[in-house]
């Protein structure tokens, strides 16, 4: 299936829909992209950079005779989305996201677009986002990247197959999962880390010699913090929207935390050898297949 | 002062002792490099590659007449080293080392080198270590670097003053601390480190279904367990060597655990987010500055 797209509709014009507009336009795919956002200041600045064929500040006006939107804003902001677009959203109309959870994301589309479950199609888009807002977007952003979906039982299957035609003409290596395994999958290889990250350079930060601790960090700290450095409020949004499979997570690690301290205790070389002797297989092994 | 030596043994002739060789001679601060180690192989490559003048197999023959010893084997060696030192070493030459822990070194100096205490002077050099063995050594590595001198009551100013200035010839940017304080300041932002990310890539790679959490860790994981890569035999030994300072700093990283916890599981949006702006200011005004 090859997607073309007569009017898109892309609600968030930062890295994630900026780019999602500027790789369906390059690609041939969306003749015409309405750009919906809070911010007068990034619709603009994402028009003048050519994201954009018109801005909107109303949804009535943005979704007539639209073919699909994308909601591309931060996950806790997309509840109140819904419920605004929910009068207007016509019978044809495709939406998909670009929302890092989506358990929470999927309980807000069954609240506010129960009238319209068929069309609309989850989705995750693995992306960096290192920088952010309009003029960080690019149509290359998903070009060999992994974008999961995760489909709803009452999503009709032109309606999946069309989502993910839209997002492979991107250049996306198209995947999907239940939106349970999803959460947990991401709750371990990235939420979690985040979170551990996040309370390391807390804790130092709030040392009475947190200037001596910073001044002798080296290349190992920097890498290990780096996703400290992430965005707060996304970071918060994402955290509390997956919070039980992120607990699960950290009580796991917690636990294994316990081992370690158990065998730095008994000062059991032997044990900490074999357990990052694991660790380091492991992580090369992966390392060498990226 | 400046550094001049006649003759310098380099005990241990991988990234470390072939840096400090190799640095030392392209400066023209030392005469005559005695190599000593346990690989055969190891030595051959090290004379071939120019980092040192000669090869030892013997203390009695290498410590015949030498100015200064650097000691470059992993922590855990250096007992049993200075054991087979200490009845050759004569009473001008000067002792350093290179271990990335200080109390466990010391330990060891008072138990086998407590007649010579004045001439050593125990040495910390942070220098990065992803690579290693003598075709990794090079005369830049401690240009710009830190190198912390953490001395003993019982050094002669001459000493730490000539082992300050070899090092400093060596490019380094020479530092001092309290071998105790050192041990807090290093559990906190290279050994902690570590061993948190061994845990996580450990814990992960135990679950059933480890191959689809690899599959979807990204950028964020990849520099978050990029330290769990490292030398599983030289981390057992710093674990065990700093493991009271690195308990203490364990424990303190669980009580911030505990509370990011309870932040968690009562959807505290509010105190995730301020916790995570405090982190991530602290983090990004530290990449800043680097």
């Amino acid at each position: 299936m090859t997607a073309h797209f007569n009017r898109v509709v892309v609600a968030g014009v930062g890295l994630i829909g900026g780019s999602f507009a500027a790789a369906l336009k390059q690609a041939g795919a969306a003749r015409h992209v309405v750009g919906m956002g809070r911010s007068t200041g990034s619709l603009q600045q994402a028009q003048s950079l050519g994201l954009i064929d018109e801005i909107a500040t109303d949804w009535s006006v943005a979704l007539k005779g639209a073919d699909l939107v994308l909601l591309a804003m931060p996950v806790g902001q997309m509840g109140a989305a819904m419920q605004a677009m929910a009068p207007h959203l016509e019978p044809q109309t495709l939406v998909t996201d670009g929302g890092s959870t989506k358990g929470d994301v999927i309980e807000a589309i069954y609240t506010h677009l129960s009238g319209h479950l068929a069309c609309v199609v989850p989705a995750h888009p693995i992306a960096g986002a290192e920088k952010s807002g309009p003029s960080a977007a690019t149509p290359d952003l998903y070009r060999g990247r992994k974008v999961v979906l995760t489909p709803l039982p009452e999503n009709a299957p032109h309606a999946i197959d069309t989502v993910r035609a839209a997002w492979a003409v991107c250049g996306a290596v198209m995947h999907q999962m239940s939106p349970q395994e999803h959460d947990r999958v991401f709750a371990a290889v990235s939420h979690l880390p985040h979170l551990l990250a996040f309370g390391l350079v807390h804790d130092l930060a709030g040392r009475a010699n947190a200037e001596q601790l910073f001044r002798y960090a080296a290349s190992g700290f920097r890498d290990f913090t780096r996703i400290a450095g992430s965005h707060p409020e996304m970071w918060r949004d994402i955290c509390v929207a997956n919070r039980q499979p992120l607990l699960a997570e950290l009580d796991a690690y917690l636990a294994e935390l316990a081992w370690l301290r158990a065998l730095l205790l008994n000062a059991d070389g032997d044990g900490l050898e074999k357990l990052f002797a694991e660790a380091s297989a492991a992580r090369n092994a992966w390392g060498a297949a990226q």
